[in-house]
């Protein structure tokens, strides 16, 4: 039984990790901290969890937390870069969910996340969890960098485009619409019912901080440089990322078979028939990722549509996920729920 | 290993029985029919089911069928009353997730579904599948008749004050809410996006066909004749029932500790603490009844709130509670599904 | 031309007044005040109004307003009445959205709204703004005190029962669902999208302050005591309330006739034909109130069925109502706009 | 005063012109057909246009319609070619809504329609009906072809960039995202609440007959060939759409004057300042196209975000300007209605 801590936890993938680690058969969560809620019970907060998780949030306790095999960090950005050093000497394996680990340019980071980076040496260490391009570091690694959302959607869909070189680098696009949840859930006019339902819009096209992380992937990928232009729209519904990739091909080459080849062995990339349109409901409350290609009018143009759960296989599903490759476990033990459709 | 079959199951109902079947470690989806369908990949309409289910719809036939060991009827009322005499006969225990055998007398069931019974004996037989009241009869039984969405949220909420005697019999009134997939999966204007969303309406206030199936119920608790004034709502929204009940104390009594020792035993029903307001999204994708109780102000009204997802505990999950219950397993098996939230 | 102010308008009370004030010919918007949003273009708060409404929100300011003929005060409660006195005394008429003036029985008023009340005499001198009771004393007004939208929906569905007797006034009950802009439009986890979307629950079952507004209203009309259950509950929609309203008929009546008469002249109630079901959507962005009357099963139970717009009639659509009438002018004057449907 | 008649009209276009329609000082409507709902009174249909409209549907009749002066087809494709050379024959104005003129090319429209064209001398006569490019030849026409809803949003975003030659040709990207009302009133499983609501997904993305009408227009404007990418993505909202446009710049320039200047005397297009982010809720209900240009990053990729009403600016307000054009009265009559937020 691997015993299981939280920091944070009182946002959405805070209830969507205690969601799917009820679920998980190996794991037993011991506990769970909030600065801003100690003693609040969690099952009071998330009433979809009463009956379920007995726990209460607990104060901010290091000595607590090492007691755990895993410590996850479902916090903004700047907590986890303070605490996941002592609970590494400790040794305790960190999770973080932020994104105080996933840019590897520190520079960069401190830039598009407003703060000074407190651990650059944890930055550098920390392994990037995208298991589909890391599983083997993923398997050694003491810290986990978890993917954002959008990155994950993004950079799934471009990969085999990417790696085999096929594609004009210097005008990646990548149109992406999201659910709500994606904002998390703090007090804010923005993501009011009344602001975001029944209403679409463009956001932060002039930068976001997930396009410093994606291009990070897609140069790794590319093993070059790449220009991408990368819009994020919010979306009137509650979970789920769409990301409609555009690239022009350099080359000819059978984009279903490269797909489903490159995907074959992933037990959560779903590479869909040709001519498909993969739906966000399909994947609702699912570790998946659905994938479907086009090539519309046979042109040089090609089309990925790419969706994710954004709390799942964009966080706190990618989170176990990395969590089972860690300990060794089935890596699709606790993620086997079917997506709630309708 | 129990052996299912499926009549119909291109629904709402259907395709979230089929969820939860593949979620159930002891039973094994053998067939699943479909007039309509025939020869379509399950997965393909629903795709969701990508990856977890195999089967596809085959033509209606008994033979295959009944290799079963059980048959779930998830087809709109007329059909199930058809076949499942003959599968009884063969020895296979059927569910009925539709309205054939509800309701016990004939001629209120022939003037409510506007058709004539052709197996008024096996409505007769039948055993109401509210395993809150009918748990032993439902052990014993060959044809079990699952009730509607609308009747269980009723029937659990008013259950408590009718078999103590508490309230007058003669005036209550059920304000139920119901998220549009109630209304099911079949094309039609009224429940399209742009009909139902942002709006909200009630229905059939002068009569809907769920109306005495609930007072049936009713006046098996309270051993004596009920009136109820029953309105519907559609409420915009996938998934959920909320009903809110109102009745006329004539005894004083502590109404907090009289549900909660009621339901102290059962597995899916949730007694709420004093004050709580149950909100139908912490039951989404959940076989769980939440129910609280107030008495605004001290007067002699009581509200009781109760919420249901009306595709779970109003007819999947309740399906496949009656089936554990039927096969002696754990009630509990496959239903342990956390609600999806947010 | 009437000269107009707001103090407030940052809600979506305030973002309606102004859509409907830029749309009556006889009225111009001179100025609007926000302490928290001065210098703000409002067409940058409301891109709605880009390209009709030129101000900018500017500091309260009394000599400001003095120079308008009525100003409207869309205000949380406890601002009204700290500057309505001077208005008055200078000559302007006030109407006022919020609270302040609704409730005549100040300790009623400061037991709900929770701080005393600095304007007891205003409070008795304010007309209450519901047309259909009130028009006569409108007309000689000079402070109009405009309903709470829970009340202007339940008060217009009972009144005809309650003016004539017909009624057990010991058990009303008033089962109202309201869309999430009732809430308003200040920062709160509860009214965020993530949490209202795809849910239904009731709220404030043991008290709401809108019930002693509605009693007092019901009191009126009935010349007696009355007993009203109040249940509200947040309906995943962004407009609308839909009250359905249960009573016991004392009397035998044509109550389809009751219901015609009594609204034959009002230019916003509209009393639909037998047996109909009005939806929000029918009076989504208009200054209506339809109503439909049911007795099911031909009992003694009465349901009327009465939905507005909460930001309408409920709000901005009554408080302009009500200037035309305080102005003399059509009463109709800039209402005239048609729901948005679908 | 104009006397309109409508063939078709109960589909969302339809409702959506009778609502105009209805607050048109200058237009009266005679006559509206629909061959499905003869007799039925078309406030029953839609009850918000309840004491607002007072004409039942009747059948469709050339007598009728040539007392009109103007006769709108708000029908499938298909109808109008039939019906419009008569009535041009008698004298009348034709405006179509639908798409049977749009294609002046007979074999394309032939190919992506799926019919024969029985009139294709009307589709050479016929005046594309966008007045910010045809506003000249619009009020000379007799038979106005109202443009698609998305080529409305695409057309008007791209416009100065192509008619100045600054961009690549052959890389147009429209990532287009429509609210479910664009795809009519019409019963389908597709565009059920349960279906589309909560979910996002592309369609079409092999090719949209929307997508030869684009192009025809963006030829017209480039005086040469183009290659778009077109995808269209179904959004869970009623009403809106929000096209995000990419292309590639070949020049450098002021992208924000250049806009300004270009729709600088268009009453019904809203160039928004540098930065911002248009939202579809901000012309719900409203003849409005709003833009916003970015250039992300200083790179050599242009993102221009284009939103309007479908039913409105894409649809029946566009058909309502073209017959304001068409007749010399103000081209804002009747068109002045303020969008509807929240």
């Amino acid at each position: 039984m691997i015993k299981a801590g939280i920091v944070g936890g009182t946002g959405y993938t805070g209830v969507e990790l205690l969601r799917l680690l009820a679920g998980h058969a190996q794991v037993e969560l011991q506990v769970i901290t909030s600065r801003s809620e100690v003693g609040m019970s969690v099952a009071n907060m998330f009433p979809n969890l009463r009956g379920k998780v007995a726990l209460s949030f607990s104060e901010p306790d290091m000595d607590a937390l090492a007691q755990c095999d895993v410590v996850f960090y479902a916090t903004p950005h700047g907590v986890a870069m303070k605490g996941a050093g002592e609970l590494l000497a400790r040794g305790i394996k960190v999770i973080d969910l932020g994104a105080d680990f996933r840019i590897r340019d520190i520079p960069t980071w401190e830039q598009w996340y407003g703060m000074t980076h407190t651990a650059p040496e944890l930055a550098a260490e920390a392994v990037y969890g995208l298991p589909e391009v890391n599983r083997e570091a993923i398997k050694q690694a003491r810290l986990i960098a978890c993917p954002g959302c959008y990155p994950t959607a993004v950079q799934l869909g471009f990969m085999p485009l990417l790696e085999q070189g096929l594609v004009d680098k210097n005008h990646l696009i990548a149109d992406a619409k999201s659910g709500v949840s994606g904002a998390g859930r703090k007090a804010s006019v923005g993501t009011l019912m009344c602001e975001a339902a029944e209403s679409m819009k463009a956001y932060a096209v002039s930068g976001h901080r997930h396009l410093p992380e994606i291009r990070q992937g897609l140069v790794q990928m590319a093993g070059a440089d790449v220009a991408l232009t990368f819009v994020p729209h919010l979306t009137p519904m509650i979970r789920g990322i769409h990301a409609t990739l555009y690239a022009t091909l350099s080359h000819d080459v059978d984009l279903q078979a490269l797909y489903e080849q490159r995907y074959e062995a992933e037990p959560f990339v779903d590479v869909m028939p040709a001519g498909a349109h993969p739906e966000t409901r399909s994947v609702k409350g699912a570790n998946q990722c659905r994938i479907a290609i086009h090539r519309p009018g046979g042109g040089d143009t090609v089309v990925v549509l790419s969706v994710i759960d954004n709390l799942v296989k964009g966080a706190a599903g990618q989170a176990l996920q990395n969590m089972n490759i860690l300990f060794g476990l089935d890596e699709r033990a606790g993620l086997e729920t079917i997506a709630l459709l309708p």
